[in-house]
């Protein structure tokens, strides 16, 4: 359990809507809303879909408790409803793209179908989940397309957001880290995790060799010596190295150094011809310190001797961009379509039911995302958002939708990926990525459009507004 | 319970090195640790301390559960080194500034004392807690020191950082907002809930007065109509004014409308003009989107007629500066202190036991705090950090110890305070720094000081390194 009150794990205003629309006799119009975000994060060019796992974990459990119903009766909701929530569970469809997904804009990668209740009141805990784990998930393979095959790992649990360090750490992972030093998820979710020593266990000994030699002694085969507590060359290295020989006569190698200040790159170097003066090749060199993609990115350039990076406060909190703009829109009510219109054009939204597809080049590449209705099949062409006359013709292209049928009446229709399975997918998806969308400066925009048939529905509904 | 598994929140490096120190015997090895951060969030000039009851509260719960021994067991660790965790209860004693209370860099404002293990072992989860909602806390008192006596509102749990809104709506209570959209809180903290209607009510029905219409229906006397769904001017604020006009007829008042979209001051002031004109000076306008202190501000500065301000995103991530850098650091171990020395210049820690004293000028405002050893008594001048020549006489001023023990051999010593009690703490203690250390631009810096006797300890310790 990672959520113990999912049913108010939400915003006062879905309670009485609800009881509006129960009160109303509206309560069983069936309803679809819509997921989708409006802006990449990191001025980048794509976002990994992420949380759809916990979001449906938390939903198959979803309910009102004794204690959560009294608290709404003291706030005033009637009797009526609060017994209609006593009984309440989630009994609607659910579909989605997968999670690991490459999404894009504008894209509705989730609709919930249900009655109007049911649907919107699961909106604030879908938007705190998936637009949380899509973040990070998005910065940690930005991170992983510069760390190449080197090891990283999550450190950040303690400059994390609270409690949402539990959803970052496997957010990560799912992104393209390889672990993480958080053990609360690693445990949950099925994570590597590590760690060896912080700044405490060299100062909590008399003396830097004497500490080293402790932990060798307790951990011969998994033993990483953090070397910056002093001086980094004239000490840490130096003793680092006296430990390594030790460890060799007891028939173990040391595995490596840890750098957490200073000048990584200099650092790096220097320790590197230290240890390798001393026949120590294979021992490997670790750093931590306000790491994120554009300084790994800088210390790759400059040739640092580096084996493993430590992620920490710039990756849990997506420090440069800490939260995604995903919105929850009721795409359609009682059979007819819904459009919101608002006074920021780019926040008029698509109206009806509709469907994802993404189609692929000649070489499997992914060429460009198709929004239609849900009824259309083998439609010819797709358009620009607002400019009907930037046309993309797909009728040769290979497409496939990305959406799947994940619940079906509050029932899960599929096994919940592991986390390992969907850090696979994120991995093999944006392979099929070009990079200039995966660019950091400027990336070449993907190319999302809509069908005609919806285009008309949604400006003929403008018009009537 | 908001947290299952307190024992193994943490970073796994906390569980290796009390696994060394265990096996070395030195765990029965007395320890202090202290808190500290080293930079104001913001560009600013303070931090309002959070989330200290929620550490404690953990804390007085902190014991391993048998499927977390069993997946420590299976990463390699120790039976006995199990079997003593099995029975782990943290029994130390903990000293901490007041949940509310205004503190700067570099002040250990919470001291952890016991053996080297339990200091050691709840490292993460106290910097987890304590960052996380100190940083939101100040920021909340941000846009507070702005909002003056309008209502403020955190609607920012769709754009939470994950689990991480359980705590962020509560430190913006202790910040200063008055209340918040998040019912789970709301329920667990004791705070004030509130929230009416989204674009999905409106979107709803088969258009707006309809969907007016029915809220004033069952919410006549908390009736707040959002205005933007189709046209703010023409179509919003025009059927709100009918439907208080309604009201009227039944005896009731339009409590206010909301704006989501568009020029906030453009909007709020036409909006104001036309309720006016229609005799409706009462109906309050609230506004939302993507609001912070500095948009706060202008929009005071347009004078924009706004009663009530919902704060989402800005806030509830702290996104300008979406972490605060606290640490903990061991400060001594077996009666010797300890040092970190470090690459970075600043951060050398404070050795030693430490206590802070707050002075106060002839009119009883914060004048300078004195960080000292525990055991000075009535000194007579405090230092900077770095140039001893820098020196300021607090003998004729009045002092006071920040530190408040609060736990005891793992026992609480006091109740824990409730939201509103931090809260008012919090906004007492404001009142007593001055506003040039709250202001937005280059603030001025708070003195902090330490005593020579400090200052000796560390240069001696240094030179020793």
């Amino acid at each position: 359990m990672i959520l113990s009150h999912s049913a108010i794990y939400t915003d006062y205003y879905e309670l009485t809507m609800a009881q509006g629309y129960f009160l109303s006799g509206r309560h069983k119009e069936p309803a679809t809303f819509d997921y989708f975000f409006r802006k990449c994060p990191f001025n980048g060019g794509y976002v990994i879909f992420a949380g759809i796992s916990d979001f449906l974990n938390l939903l198959s459990d979803f309910h009102f408790k004794d204690d959560e119903l009294q608290f709404l009766k003291e706030k005033g909701f009637k009797q009526n409803f609060l017994n209609y929530l006593k009984n309440f569970r989630f009994k609607g469809n659910i579909y989605a793209a997968t999670e690991g997904e490459i999404i894009f804009p504008n894209e509705p990668v989730v609709r919930v179908e249900g009655n109007l209740v049911e649907a919107q009141i699961v909106e604030t805990l879908l938007l705190n989940i998936l637009n949380f784990e899509s973040l990070v998930a998005t910065k940690s393979s930005r991170i992983r397309s510069v760390a190449g095959n080197k090891t990283v790992l999550d450190f950040g649990l303690r400059r994390s957001q609270g409690f949402g360090g539990i959803q970052a750490s496997k957010a990560s992972v799912i992104g393209g880290l390889d672990g993480t030093s958080n053990v609360y998820s690693a445990l949950i979710y099925g994570l590597e995790v590590s760690g060896t020593m912080a700044h405490s266990w060299i100062q909590s000994f008399e003396d830097e060799i004497t500490a080293f030699r402790a932990y060798a002694e307790y951990y011969p085969d998994n033993c990483v010596l953090l070397v910056d507590t002093y001086d980094t060359l004239k000490s840490g290295v130096p003793n680092a190295i006296k430990i390594a020989q030790e460890l060799e006569q007891r028939g173990y190698k040391l595995r490596g150094i840890r750098l957490d200040s200073g000048d990584l790159s200099y650092l790096s170097k220097k320790a590197r011809k230290l240890l390798d003066a001393a026949g120590l090749k294979y021992v490997k060199i670790a750093v931590s310190n306000q790491l994120d993609e554009h300084l790994i990115r800088s210390l790759n350039e400059q040739g640092a001797p580096i084996d493993l990076y430590g992620v920490g406060t710039k990756l849990i909190t997506a420090y440069d961009n800490p939260a995604l703009d995903g919105v929850y829109k009721l795409g359609s009510v009682d059979g007819r379509p819904a459009l919101k219109v608002s006074e920021n054009v780019e926040k008029i939204t698509l109206p009806g039911v509709k469907n994802i597809f993404r189609f692929l080049d000649e070489e499997g590449m992914f060429y460009c995302d198709g929004i239609s209705l849900l009824e259309e099949e083998n439609y010819k062409a797709i358009q620009h958002p607002y400019f009907p006359s930037k046309q993309t013709d797909v009728t040769l292209l290979q497409g496939y939708s990305l959406l799947t049928k994940v619940m079906a009446k509050g029932e899960l229709l599929i096994d919940l990926p592991t986390v390992a399975e969907s850090a696979a997918y994120a991995k093999s998806q944006l392979n099929k990525l070009n990079p200039e969308h995966k660019r950091f400066d400027n990336p070449h925009t993907y190319k999302v459009g809509i069908t005609h048939a919806l285009a008309s529905l949604r400006d003929n509904l403008l018009k009537g507004k």
